[in-house]
C-alpha cells in the first residue's frame, strides 16, 4: 500500500478508537451526548491527521492550524482525539464530567487543549472567523477549522459569519457541517437535504463541498480542495449518521444526550472491538502517523513592538466634548502603542467614535456591520489567541450579545467593550436606541468591570487602563452628549477608583453620580450651596469594582445619607450595587434612576420626567433633612 | 384613464406628498432620518394604497393586513402615511419627536397605529412571522408586510426568520428589503446587489422578485404576484435610492440620521412641491381613493372559549417531581383553559418538558428550532395582536435572545417565558448550559415578574398565574432535578407573594432560599434545630416583586440577620434584591450565590463549590452567631 492509503487506514483505526473512547467515557460518566460524537469521529479524525498542520507538543503554536468544535456537547469526540494524540491518559479519559476533572461536558480552557469554548451553539462559526482574519492581518499562514452542527446552523449567527467570512474572504476557514439529520429532540428542519445546506453557503458567496462524512477517502479528497487558492471560505456538508458505529441506533431519534448503562457500552462495544482488530492487522506494522508542524511566520503584528509614544490627551478643563468621541481618541492613541490592538464596530462608527481608530489604523479597524452576535463571536476568537479586541456599539445593543459575553467569560477572554448611548439622554431616537440595562447585564458576569466615566480626562485614563487590564471583561460607558471636562490633564484614574469631588465638614447627604448624572449632581451641589446646603458628590467613575471604603466613609460623613443617581433602570443599576455592598451599614439610601419605558424628547426633559436632573436631585436632598 | 392608472397617480401623488412631510417633520425635530424615509415612501405608498386590505377606521379589526416597520428609523414615513390617511394632523405631524408627542423617534404603541414597535434592527420580520403563523392557526386570511432595510439583513435574526417561514409555508407573510446601497456610516456589504439578495432568500425557501423600489408601476405588479396561492413566502427587493426625491443628496454617503435645516429644507422642498401640483393636475378631479377592507372572519382560536375543565395538580407532599416537568403539565391544563395560549420552544422540548403541552395541544406549540431570537421574536409579534405566547428554553439561552426582551417591553407585550435548567445544580454539561445570569437580567425590564418555585404545586400555581397576567413580562425559572413536593395542592400562591416555611420566637438568622436552595435551607433548619439553634426559613417565589413586609418583618424577628442562598451569580440575583430593597433596615446580610465560573460535576458537589448547600448555610449561622 502506498502512504496515502496507508493513513486512510490510519485514520479510520483511530476513528475506530475514537468511537469506543466516545461510549466508553459517557458510559462512565453517567452521562453526555455519545451519539452526537459518533457521528462526528470520521470527520475530526481525518481533520485532525490529514488535514491539519499543527504541533502537538507545542499546541501554543501561533502557527498552528485551528480547530473549533462549535457542537461543543460533541466534546467526547474531541478529547477521544487527543487520547488518541497520547495527550490524555487512559485514566484521566475516564474522569470526563467529573468536577475534579479538566475534561468538562463542553470543552473549556481548563481543558489545556481547548482553542474555543463553545456550548451555546452557533458561536464557533464567528470565533473561527475572528481567528481567521487576525491570520491574514497577522501574516500567519495557519487555518482555522470549524465543526457545525446541523441543527446550529437554524442560528441566525451563523449567517453572521457566513456572511462576513465572505465580505472578507477568509480563505483560510473551513466549516464542516456534520449533517446527522437529528436534533435534541426531533429531526432539524432541513434533516438530510445536504444540497439545500450547500446552496445557503453557496449564496453566502462560499465554496461548497457534500462528502460522506463516514467516508475517510473522501474526505481527505474534499480536504485536499481546501487547499485551492480561491479567495473564498469553503464549507463542507458532511453527511453523516448520528451514533454511527452501533447498528441498533443508527439514525434513531431518542438517544440524544443519552449515555448507556455498562451493560449497553458492553455490547457496542463489541463489534467495534472486532473492527479495530481488522482493520489493524491491514495497516503495516511500521506504520507511524507524523504531525505536519507548520512553518514558523514572523507576526506582523504580534512580533511588533511599537514605539511609546503616550502623547495624552489635551484637554482643558471646562472643554466641552462628549466622551464617546474621547474613547475614539484614547483608542487610537492605545492603538500607537499596541500593535495587537483591533477595534470591532457594528456599523455605528461615527455614533461611537471608533472611526477615530480607524483613521488612525485602519489595517486594524474591522467593520462588522449590523450583527452584534458575530462581532462579539469574532472578537472572543481574537482574544483567545492573545490580540487585544475592542469592540464597540450602542450600549442597548450589546444585549444583542449577551450570549456572547457570557461566552466569553466561560472563555476566559479578557474582551473589551465601549457601549455608547448610554441611557435616556440620548434624546430624541426614543427607547430602542436607549443603553438602560448594560450596568445590570455586565455586572452579573463574574469579575468584571463596569466604568462610566464623565468627562474628557477620565475616560482617556479608563480607555487606556482598559488596554492594558486582560484579566476579565470590562467595559465602558460613554455618553452622546459633549460633557465639559473636569479634570486637569494630569489626574489619575484607576479600575476600582473613585472621586470625591465635594465635600466639607458640614455635609448632610452623599451625591454618587456617574457620567452624565455626575454633571447633574455637581449643578445640584451649585444650587444647595447657595442656600447653604452642603453635600458631597462622588464621581463613581469605576462602577464594578468600586471603592467601598471610600464611599462608605463619604456617606458616613454625610449623616448616613446617601442619594445614587444614574441614566440606567434602577433594578442591577448603579445604586442596587452599591447597595448590595452597603446594606450592613446603617445607611438611608435613596435612589434615582430610570423606573418606566421611556420615550422620545429632548435628553433634559428626559432626565428631568426619570427624576435624575439637578432639580431632582435638589428636591430630594431637601426632602431628607 | 382607467381605474388602475388612476390609483397608480394617486399613488404618486401621496408618495410625493410623504416625501414633504418626512422632510418637514425631520426638519422640525431637529433630528431624525429622512434620507432613510424617502427612499421607502414609494413602497409604504403603494402598500397601502394598494396592497392592504385594512380598515383605517377601525386598526384593530383582527382582519386587518398587517405593516411592520423593521427599519423603524425610517419612521417619518409611517407617519406620513398616517398623515395622508388622515389619522395624524398636520399639527400633530410637527411634533415629531417632542416629549409630549406619541409620534416617537421610532415608533412605540404610544402611537395608534403601530403594529409593533422597532427600533433595534432585525427584529420585524420575525414579529411578523409571528404574526402571519398565528392568522394561519386562527384561521385568519389576513396578510403581514415587513419592511426591511437593506443593512439589517446582516442580522442574523432575519434569516432566523427567513428559515422559519419559510418551513412553515407562511405564504401569507411578504418581506421587502429597501435596497438603497448606504448604511450609517459606509455602504452595505451587498450596495446594491439586488441578485443577491434575492438569491439569498431564494435559498432559504422564499419566492423572490426584484423591482425598482421607486416605480409604483412595478410596485402594484408585484404585489399583485404576492397573491398567487404558492407555499412560500415572499421577499421583494426593490433597488431604491437614500434620499430619492432630494436631487442634491440622493445615494450620498454622509447624510444618515440628519434633518436639515429651514433653509435646506426649503429648497429641498421647492421642487416636491411643484411635482406634486403636476401629478395632482393629472389626477381626475372626482378621484378618491377608498380602502379595501377585509372580509370579517370568526377567528378559530380567538372567537372559542373552552370549558373551565381546571383539574389541578394531583400531587403529594413528598413526592419527588422536576419544576421543569411540571411547567410542562400545568401549562397543557392553561392550554385547556386559553384557546389563545401557545407554546414556542427552541428545540429542547424533551428538556423543558413543553413537549407535555405539544401532546395536548399539538396545533399549538410551535417549534422554532435553534433560534431564540426569532422565537422570542415570533412571541412578541403574537402577544401584539392578543395571543398568550409561552416561550421556553434553558434559562441559559435567554441571553441570546435579551435584546428581543428588551424591545418586547417597549412593545407593552407580555411575554411569558420559562427558563429551565437554572444554575449549578445542573451539573454535569457544565457552565455553558447554565442559567447563572437570568435574574439580573429579567429584573432590569422594567415591571418584570421573576418567579422561582421550589416544588410541583408551587410551580403549577405560578404558571397559571402567569397565564392570567398581562401587564408585563413574566419569567419562570425551573430547575432540572427531582424535589420533593412541599405544599398541599389546595395551598395559595401568587406573584409578590412568599412563604414563611419556617419561623419561631427563638430564631437567630432569617433563611431566604428559592427553588432549588430552598430545599438546601430546609436541610439546614433540621441540621441546625437539632443542636437547638433555630433559624426561620422563606420560600421567595416570587423574586420580583418580592413580599417585602413579610420578609422585612421575618428578618426583624430573627435577630435582623438575614442569609439568601441563591443558584445564581450573586450580583443581580436574589440577595441583590432583596438588599436593593431592604438596605435602610439594619439588617445584617449574608449573601451565599456564585462567584466563579463554574464547571462541570454533581449537583451536589458544585452546590458545595459554591456555597449554597445545606452544608454551607449551617456554617454560615454559626459563623453569625
Amino acid at each position: 500500500m502506498n502512504d496515502r492509503s496507508q493513513l486512510k487506514k490510519y485514520i479510520e483505526l483511530m476513528a475506530c478508537a475514537m468511537r469506543q473512547d466516545s461510549i466508553a467515557m459517557t458510559t462512565a460518566a453517567g452521562s453526555g451526548h455519545p451519539t452526537s460524537a459518533l457521528s462526528a469521529v470520521d470527520i475530526i479524525a481525518t481533520l485532525f491527521l490529514y488535514a491539519m498542520k499543527f504541533d502537538p507538543d507545542n499546541f501554543d503554536n501561533p502557527d498552528n492550524d485551528k480547530f473549533i468544535l462549535s457542537k461543543g456537547h460533541a466534546s467526547p469526540a474531541l478529547y477521544a482525539m487527543w487520547h488518541q494524540l497520547g495527550k490524555i491518559s487512559d485514566q484521566e479519559l475516564m474522569t470526563y464530567r467529573q468536577f475534579s476533572s479538566t475534561l468538562e461536558g463542553h470543552a473549556t480552557p481548563r481543558f489545556a487543549y481547548t482553542t474555543v469554548a463553545t456550548g451555546s451553539l452557533g458561536m464557533g462559526l464567528s470565533m473561527g472567523a475572528g481567528q481567521a482574519l487576525t491570520a491574514l492581518k497577522d501574516g500567519r499562514s495557519y487555518k482555522v477549522f470549524v465543526l457545525l452542527g446541523d441543527g446550529e446552523t437554524a442560528e441566525g449567527q451563523i449567517w453572521e459569519a457566513a456572511e462576513i467570512a465572505a465580505h472578507y474572504k477568509l480563505s483560510n476557514l473551513i466549516a464542516i457541517v456534520d449533517c446527522n439529520r437529528l436534533g435534541q429532540s426531533e429531526p432539524t428542519m432541513d434533516e438530510w437535504d445536504v444540497q439545500r445546506y450547500a446552496a445557503k453557503f453557496s449564496t453566502f458567496g462560499w465554496k461548497t463541498a457534500v462528502v460522506d462524512g463516514h467516508d475517510v477517502e473522501q474526505l481527505m479528497d474534499v480536504y485536499d480542495k481546501v487547499l485551492d487558492s480561491s479567495a473564498q471560505p469553503m464549507v463542507i456538508i458532511a453527511k453523516t449518521i448520528k451514533g454511527k458505529g452501533i447498528e441498533q441506533i443508527e439514525n434513531k431519534q431518542g438517544f440524544h444526550g443519552k449515555s448507556f448503562s455498562r451493560q449497553q457500552a458492553d455490547e457496542y462495544l463489541k463489534p467495534l472491538k472486532q473492527l479495530y482488530t481488522t482493520i489493524h492487522k491491514e495497516l503495516a506494522s511500521t506504520y507511524k502517523w507524523q504531525p505536519t508542524i507548520p512553518k514558523s511566520v514572523r507576526g506582523i503584528l504580534s512580533n511588533t513592538s511599537l514605539q511609546n509614544v503616550d502623547i495624552g490627551p489635551d484637554y482643558v478643563v471646562g472643554q466641552k466634548i462628549a466622551t464617546r468621541k474621547v474613547y475614539g481618541q484614547a483608542l487610537a492613541a492605545c492603538g500607537d502603542l499596541l500593535p495587537t490592538l483591533l477595534c470591532l464596530d457594528g456599523e455605528v462608527k461615527n455614533s461611537t467614535f471608533a472611526d477615530i481608530f480607524e483613521n488612525a489604523h485602519p489595517d486594524r479597524f474591522i467593520q462588522c456591520y449590523i450583527a452584534e452576535q458575530n462581532m462579539v463571536g469574532m472578537a472572543i476568537g481574537m482574544a483567545c489567541i492573545g490580540f487585544i479586541p475592542f469592540v464597540s456599539t450602542f450600549g442597548a445593543f450589546f444585549s444583542r450579545a449577551y450570549d456572547q459575553i457570557r461566552m466569553a467569560a466561560i472563555n476566559r477572554a479578557p474582551l473589551r467593550l465601549c457601549g455608547s448611548h448610554a441611557g435616556v439622554s440620548i434624546g430624541e431616537d426614543g427607547p430602542s436606541q436607549m443603553a438602560l440595562e448594560d450596568i445590570a447585564m455586565m455586572n452579573a458576569i463574574p469579575d468584571s468591570v463596569i466604568l462610566y466615566p464623565s468627562d474628557g480626562v477620565s475616560t482617556w485614563a479608563l480607555v487606556q487602563e482598559m488596554s492594558n487590564y486582560n484579566k476579565a471583561i470590562s467595559y465602558v460607558r460613554t455618553t452622546r452628549e459633549d460633557t465639559p471636562v473636569l479634570y486637569p490633564i494630569d489626574e489619575k484614574f484607576h479600575i476600582g477608583g473613585c472621586k470625591v469631588l465635594r465635600s466639607s465638614t458640614q455635609d448632610v447627604v452623599c451625591v454618587i453620580g456617574a457620567g452624565i448624572t455626575l454633571h447633574q449632581a455637581l449643578q445640584a451641589y451649585t444650587t444647595l450651596v447657595q442656600e447653604d446646603i452642603h453635600i458631597s458628590v462622588i464621581d463613581l467613575y469605576s462602577v464594578k469594582p468600586f471603592d467601598v471604603e471610600t464611599v462608605r466613609a463619604t456617606i458616613k460623613n454625610s449623616y448616613s445619607r446617601c442619594i445614587t443617581v444614574e441614566d440606567h433602570y434602577i433594578p442591577g443599576g448603579i445604586g442596587n450595587i452599591i447597595a448590595a455592598h452597603l446594606c450592613d451599614d446603617a445607611i438611608n439610601f435613596t435612589m434615582l434612576g430610570v423606573t418606566h419605558i421611556p420615550r422620545s424628547g429632548k435628553p433634559e426633559e428626559l432626565r428631568a420626567w426619570a427624576g435624575i436632573d439637578a432639580a431632582s436631585i435638589v428636591k430630594t436632598v431637601k426632602s431628607l433633612l
